[in-house]
């Protein structure tokens, strides 16, 4: 598979979103294992979706420019938008722990942090080996590892809601605030699963 | 870009259908905001949800019939399916509003639903200049708009229901009401946003 | 509409997987409703899901080994994906019934039990029928169905959340419950509605 100049730069491209991606899941693992969401921190998260947000931009200008493309147009722009949905996804968790003035998260949500990036690293290197058609079994391995990696987050997420909500001693509005996080971290697996289903559909129809 | 009688037909139904989307994001601000949810202003609002579902159907017959469409079946599709979740999502809070026996909407929820119908208006001139590839950058001006509202309603949300889950006071059942409708306010300008970003596929493939 | 031996065994393929939706919904329907969702019944809920994943990575393997292909290598992959969500999502609610301790289903998630099932009829008639063109009509009647029992459970689910809500003598974690299960089994509606726009989509662009 020998690609045009243009076709280069696409890959480029979202080898440099996927970075992103990657820098806030383990940003975000570190702040909430470290128990360190700060606002400063917020802020340090909310520059890293802001420059997602050029990152994203810039794909959708290219390919508005752009008559070649290494594969088809509309799921160029799924898998520039899914990723940027992850950032999104990932700052607005931080924002919420902010917000409800959680300063210790709990083990639950450490390890759905955890496992955020796990499945972030999957991500970065399925689109990174999206470039050359020789890495097809190890883009395969990496989408199938992030199905896993959601499966993984689905069970502790219904355990950490089951445990907080059969606490007959929790405060309800600590029990809620509790939910929507765990919810809220098993649905940027969630989004990494997107980019996976878009990567399989690309590799369905160029294969 | 010259369009056949039959292609016609299609920008005549959507200009239809998102007519339709605007009207019921109008009414429901005003409703809103005057503190009118009444069971007669819910029924007011689901003849026109009833009306808005003709309007998909008559759309998706008409692409069942046609050999010659202006863009992709399937765009045709999505957008006509996308335009009709706004106007479901907008029947739907209007009635939660009614059910849950909300008298005043809370000042997040008015602006909320300003936002609402700010990103309707969008949608609504969004799909009227599909019509012609002279409109491209209007268009897409359009789109950018509904994603910048999109993201003040979530700056708005996260800080609502962050009042009132926070608000030590507040009774648990009347906090799950407040935080059900500011989300699902929220989750309209999400579908907004699905309109502008099938619009914003159908641009980059048939530019 | 005469197919390729190839071509056939998809639709072999995405039968049995439809068998095991439906499956997997009259089971729910027959625990929930006999109040019966011991350790035991989830783990054999569990068991099918597990078996609807290999019925889905089947499909994906077939279609990576295929050039020929009934439709669009795309819908394939979403159509199997989407009948998985359906399966995912019924072992969801199966095991947060276990996990929340609710003895007795309400009788509202009884009537969506029942709504989830009758879906997942119409779910496997329309697949069934996708195989020949001269079913055209009655697939699209199978769609239009789906589409009808989804906006019923709609319904059932804002009056059972709204009844909730309104009780002022409930427990509050007993709400949170409560809600999250009606908005789960609405949600396995939601996903039998997106099997059928994919089922639209692909009369409409095969027709």
């Amino acid at each position: 598979m020998l690609f045009m100049p243009k076709e280069v730069k696409f890959f480029d491209l979202f080898d440099a979103q996927a970075a992103l991606v990657l820098e806030s899941a383990s940003l975000f693992k570190k702040l909430v294992c470290a128990n360190d969401i700060t606002r400063d921190n917020v802020s340090k998260m909310h520059a890293l979706e802001h420059e997602a947000d050029e990152a994203c931009h810039n794909i959708i200008n290219t390919l508005n420019e752009s008559f070649i493309t290494p594969f088809d147009r509309e799921d160029i722009l799924d898998l520039t938008n899914q990723m940027d949905n992850i950032i999104d996804g990932i700052y607005l968790i931080t924002n919420r722990f902010y917000l409800f003035k959680i300063k210790e998260p709990s083990q639950e949500s450490k390890h759905l942090a955890e496992l955020m990036e796990k499945a972030a690293i999957e991500v970065s290197q399925a689109v990174i080996s999206l470039r050359s058609k020789k890495n097809l079994k190890k883009t395969i391995k990496h989408c199938v590892e992030i199905n896993r990696l959601e499966n993984l987050a689905d069970d502790i997420r219904d355990e950490a809601i089951s445990r907080i909500l059969n606490d007959e001693k929790i405060n309800p509005l600590m029990a809620i605030k509790q939910k929507e996080l765990f919810e809220e971290s098993e649905a940027v697996t969630d989004m990494c699963e997107h980019v996976a289903n878009t990567i399989s559909s690309i590799l369905v129809k160029n294969n």
